[in-house]
């Protein structure tokens, strides 16, 4: 049975506008030894898959500034303090990135991005009866390509690496789950 | 089309051990604008999915200081200097944390842990006919308690949240195209 650690102490070191940077100081329960740890603080997450009437799921192109290329991803981005729900954050940013809305936008599963070092969540939902209403809505570091894509398409691109992006290969799976529940008739999970 | 930002300067902030933080100065070609923004410079990652003779996929957890949780992963860890191929660092890693070795380690998947912020990349292996030989090695900060569990069993752990680490949700989406390939007969892509 493993234990948690207790926190002896925690230190502001830096705010890097997405996250700010921690030392946190615990005691191991196995050795009664202190450890610093650092410690990304961050609001949650969302990510979105939004599906159309069609059954074709809208991707969007964009620049990466950490691996410093064009990736292919889902809609998603950071829960503001106005969005409340994270769902309203997940159809905030469906809009500003693509100009499309959703009927329903339904909660499939929640990740965590990297527990060893970051302490938020990244929420995942599927939005049905995708429609491009509107132009994106950029703000000045974005530049966003719009794409729709069937499912065996997708695949694909998560087999050659086309579809890199962790947290979108998770909200895959669990929308791969999601779809198999939904195929058993079994009530969700979540 | 969306464009490439041309780097305009980069300058390291601050050295946090498991990473380093940069500012690069980047040219949006969309606008002309000068923006700036926070990069970590990571090596690569690996982690690892174990299967034992007998079809069960070796598990383990421990307390993570991100989230402050005991979490349940499979192993994996940071590629080093010395491994070289980051195939070698998942035998180390499947050795240091679980005491396994396995006949055959196959390449099934590579994601980017978050590529908004992150260069690095995590690289996924399957490991064939994993066996105990050894206690766990622990260095000082690890406290490791090692699990055997049947897929069905973990494809609950993924939908109830008892599986939430997202690196190990996208393991487990390539450890099914895997799969799916291996049914189809058809040729791995990677």
């Amino acid at each position: 049975m493993v234990k948690k650690w207790q926190k002896l102490a925690s230190e502001k070191l830096a705010d890097y506008r997405i996250f700010t940077v921690w030392r946190d100081k615990r005691l191991s329960p196995r050795t009664g030894r202190e450890h610093d740890f650092f410690v990304l603080d961050s609001n949650d997450w969302i990510n979105v898959i939004p599906v159309t009437a069609e059954g074709k799921v809208v991707l969007i192109h964009q620049f990466r500034h950490g691996t410093g290329q064009v990736t292919i991803e889902i809609p998603g981005g950071i829960v503001d303090l106005e969005d409340g729900d994270p769902s309203v954050a997940a159809r905030r940013e469906l809009m500003e990135e693509t100009g499309y809305v959703a009927d329903e936008v339904i909660h499939i599963g929640t990740v965590e991005p990297n527990p060893a070092f970051l302490n938020n969540k990244c929420h995942t939902y599927l939005a049905l009866n995708a429609r491009r209403v509107q132009a994106p809505q950029f703000d000045g570091a974005e530049d966003i390509a719009v794409e729709e894509a069937d499912l065996a398409e997708i695949r694909k691109m998560t087999e050659d690496g086309r579809i890199a992006h962790a947290l979108v290969i998770a909200a895959f799976y669990h929308f791969n789950r999601y779809q198999a529940r939904q195929l058993n008739g079994s009530k969700l999970i979540d």
